[in-house]
């Protein structure tokens, strides 16, 4: 099981990375989000997407971050542009374990670095945190979540032209 | 050479999102980014960031997006949650030729569609643009962009603890 935690998030600046963010943690694999900063319009926005195209995701807002990390028996892995990179610190993460992955919104609490298993980097370049997700977990699941069923009222079929969707009742 | 479009930007909307899509265009292997509609505080930013961390990145917007495609002679990726498999779509791109990749916001207009050589899906579940941009670059340059050199005036080290970044004058 992968569960990402969203730190950081301010509701008036970051409303749509954070949405981008738990949007490609549902469709990378993940199946769970905390986001430090209760905001019920992300789990309004997340809730509907689920109830449309399906899946078992969950979105959790305002949580206590200190006590999750105390409590938590996962292996945390941070992602951060100064971490170790991307495919040597992938391959020293034990697959049998539980996933927790930390994804900072700017400056992160430099405890974070010392509470994380590994801190590792998605290049060494400023980019995007969205993307560094993605990257993250697409390596990390070997490309296996674009395989991912989610057997929702909406389905999507592959075309090279215009689109072609599937809705049920 | 790698050319990315962003249709449909929206200065207030969409200020945070076009930056991350900038911002991974030139981290992972793009050499320019055209984007629709005015907006100098986002060339400014890129810009920045292109003076600290090096690379020869180009920002233009405020463009005439018909013009630019009736003239282009690259081969033409539009990247849809609508499109193609990535990787059935990924394999027919001629990687001798230039490659242009679009990129929407939200709707994009229908004739898009019919522009573009390749309409690829990363995964057709609802996501991100920058996610979407960043695993079409990743597969579409087989992960050679994270060995980039942007010989910047500040290089991050990868380290697995803490921060390690070089500044030269």
């Amino acid at each position: 099981m992968i569960t990402i935690l969203r730190i950081g998030h301010r509701i008036s600046r970051d409303k749509r990375i954070t949405t981008h963010v738990a949007l490609v943690a549902r469709a990378f694999g993940a199946e769970k989000i905390y986001i430090d900063q209760k905001d019920t319009k992300i789990e309004e926005n997340l809730n509907s997407i689920s109830d449309k195209f399906g899946g078992n995701f969950q979105i959790i807002t305002g949580i206590d971050r200190k006590k999750i990390l105390k409590d938590c028996e996962d292996t945390i892995v941070h992602l951060t542009m100064y971490g170790e990179n991307l495919e040597k610190g992938i391959k020293k993460i034990d697959k049998k374990r539980n996933l927790l992955v930390i994804i900072g919104a700017e400056k992160v609490p430099p405890e974070l670095y010392q509470i994380a298993d590994f801190n590792i980097s998605v290049g060494n370049q400023p980019h995007s945190e969205v993307a560094a997700l993605a990257i993250f977990l697409d390596r990390y699941t070997k490309g296996a979540w674009i395989n991912n069923k989610y057997n929702g009222k909406i389905e999507i079929i592959p075309k090279n032209r215009g689109k072609k969707v599937i809705i049920k009742d």
